[in-house]
């Protein structure tokens, strides 16, 4: 046992202690009324950093919650890291279908239950005890660290993530880590590589100037709900591909490696479907459906609708009809630019007789990919390894999470993404909890994967 | 003038007091508060049949409001004709609307004004007392009559068309003559040959057990509404004619002869378009507007839903998917089998992943078409041209009336539809009215007709 695995067992109930009294903590960024507890967080974090060796601590201000920013930069030609994590919490509704309170943290069976315990806090105090460690033992931290705690992740970061941009010096690194991560399973580490980014539209098709009797008008004007479906339907072709111009144009297509890792990932079709209640997949042909999910893009139409929606029937020949579309993106995927191929789209399917508008939605964030030859995945598997005595799982995720984007962007940097829980934790839910082995394997992890970093020279590339 | 012309005449101000008698009956079948209103309505023309020397008189019970039956058949090797008409009519909603009561029908500028006036009291009292005239004048009528007039046809003839089938010999004729109908304008006589008939069905797509985070399972799975969309958008080809198999094939095509008398309907196309602010028509290629909207027929989406319809962006998967449905079918298109036809096409095209259901509708209706080689017609224009001192137009109506088709499938006659009021005089509408030279010109039309009809003896073909 290394001394700085002695030193993280001997603390290890004051740790678990801690934990509590971080979780206790109701930091609801979205909830107004728990705008004191968020300050009250924040705090929390600052006066631990300041206590662990940190310098140049600071709660750097936000519309709303601030970023705690802190830093350690006495490795020498060692390459510097950008430690990201978030101390705000998910409301904990419904309450009633907690076991314990949510923010009376108990530890029951090995766990600690409580809103937050894995999404981020455990992960996070986890970084920060690995820290801790480095330095009280070693007296120092093998790479130079900065760190960057927000506190509006589940809000969607609208204040946080600016401040990169905002203060590039401040926060230049040469990779960030990123404590808000997953591992597949408690005894299955996980390399996340990937997330995909988002553009959404609407597509709105006018009619004539009212509803109309389909029996007076029926057959002689177009009607919208048809050149709807025809739209909708143009989308895609009959396979399951996207049959929009330019859609693909700028995918990063796989290497006959990266798809062998996907292949090694777990997937079982049987309990697939049956979960789903479906009898078959249907998607993008060639690509299995993990790459479908993680490393393909997608269209998907989230609503539609036009006329008359009752019991019975009407006979109404509709003026207007709708659909909400929403593309998930995968690198080097430009959300601007895809909205462009689509309208370019629509604008040469679009049958006679309507007027028909694309209108951009809200929903826009760019796709990320941290390249399988990036020298930070082999230091991720090399650290897996050493934690877990077998090899990491390569995934990606379907989902889109703009920090690791906006670190790409405004900091030109990388993310490793490095978290400790797991998927069955129950995160966003009742009885959120955080394995306490978790706990103490992340807090070793740092030290062994920040070890690795230190003889890294070319991870901002 | 005529002797019976002269009895009109010299009776007009007692008939149109009658008529104001017969529309302040606010006689709305619909409305169950209404119903001793409907019971006065239908004894009020018991006791006119009997006045003017009707017999057998009968008001046959339906499970709401009675046919009114009565006949005269003393015109021997003369054929039968059926009368039809009804006494009910639509609610006065909204009556503020309303320049006099619609229940206190008033005369204003030769139009008298009430609920009723137009649809179809004006008509059919017009038709009785033209059936008086010749009664009182000529001491016979030129053919042998029945009488069906019904108090449901503004709510859809539930229980009146089915005493069709019960009571056959006592309906027996040789051709129906409808006064329920209309003249393009108050100079310009119309044969009114052809309804539409109606199928209808709902298109349900149902994927997943439930709605699915669109990033986690999108681009894996069919999405139910790409395969609405798809499904829909197959129904018809990109030029406006309609893709199901079968769909046409039971189409009785117009010849050249039809073709050129609807060419001489009415239509102002930059006038229909500035009416619905809509810069082109479009429908089947090959085929006219009023064709298209008479005598062709139609498949429209009604209305169409599934997912997120709310504001802003939610990115769902969602699991089911929704299209009501309604075709206008033209003779000789049967509903049911239209239904297999499209049940047919969508088993063929409906893509994998999703289960999809079509449900036929409640709206079901026979199409109708009075052949123009009927000798109906002929006597149809003949009386016109005496009416009117010129030629008739021929029309059809997009519209679905079920009495023209149960007549001809219950007792195997055609409809001669011969009703006086015009489009402008807001049937089902405030204010609406009937004018009073109408009411008169169908007494004298009825007159004109019947003895025509007499000459006939070839009818029922």
């Amino acid at each position: 046992m290394s001394s700085r695995q002695a030193y993280l067992t001997q603390h290890q109930p004051q740790f678990i202690a801690d934990l509590q009294d971080f979780v206790s903590l109701p930091s609801i960024s979205s909830l107004p009324e728990h705008a004191s507890d968020m300050a009250t967080a924040a705090q929390w974090l600052a006066q631990r950093l300041e206590r662990i060796g940190f310098e140049n601590v600071e709660q750097v201000p936000t519309a709303t919650h601030p970023v705690v920013y802190a830093d350690w930069l006495h490795a020498a030609d060692k390459p510097t890291i950008l430690l990201y994590g978030h101390y705000d919490v998910q409301p904990a509704d419904p309450v009633e279908l907690w076991h314990s309170p949510p923010f009376v943290p108990e530890v029951r069976e090995g766990r600690l239950y409580g809103r937050g315990a894995s999404d981020n806090k455990g992960n996070l105090l986890a970084a920060l005890i690995g820290l801790e460690a480095m330095l009280q033992v070693e007296g120092k931290l093998p790479v130079n660290v900065k760190l960057f705690l927000e506190g509006e992740e589940e809000v969607g970061s609208p204040h946080s993530l600016p401040l990169l941009a905002q203060e590039r010096d401040r926060f230049a690194c040469d990779i960030c880590v990123n404590a808000d991560g997953i591992q597949y399973a408690p005894d299955q580490p996980t390399i996340l590589y990937s997330f995909r980014g988002m553009a959404s539209f609407q597509v709105d098709v006018q009619g004539a100037k009212s509803d109309l009797h389909s029996g007076i008008y029926g057959g002689a004007i177009a009607n919208p709900l048809h050149a709807l479906a025809s739209i909708v339907a143009s989308f895609h072709n009959a396979d399951g591909g996207i049959a929009v111009e330019d859609f693909y144009t700028a995918v990063a297509e796989m290497d006959p490696e990266e798809r062998s890792r996907l292949a090694r990932a777990p997937y079982d079709e049987m309990q697939y479907l049956a979960d789903l209640g479906l009898d078959t997949v249907f998607g993008e042909p060639g690509y299995s459906t993990n790459e479908r999910t993680w490393r393909r893009p997608t269209l998907e139409i989230n609503g539609m609708w036009g006329g008359f929606q009752g019991k019975g029937t009407k006979t109404v020949l509709p003026n207007a009809a709708h659909a909400k579309v929403s593309c998930r993106l995968v690198a080097h995927q430009n959300p601007q630019r895809i909205l462009e191929a689509i309208k370019a789209h629509v604008r040469r399917i679009a049958p006679p007789g309507v007027r028909v508008t694309v209108t951009p939605g809200v929903g826009k964030a760019d796709p990320y990919l941290l390249p399988l030859s990036h020298p930070g995945v082999q230091i991720l598997a090399d650290s897996y390894r050493e934690l877990y005595a077998t090899d990491p799982i390569y995934i990606g995720s379907g989902g889109t999470i703009p920090v690791t984007a906006a670190m790409l962007d405004q900091l030109g940097v990388y993310s490793l993404v490095f978290g400790f829980c797991t998927r069955d934790e129950q995160i966003h839910a009742p009885n959120e909890f955080f394995r306490l082995s978790s706990f103490a394997r992340a807090q070793e992890a740092y030290g062994v994967l920040l070890h690795k970093l230190a003889h890294a020279d070319n991870l901002r590339q």
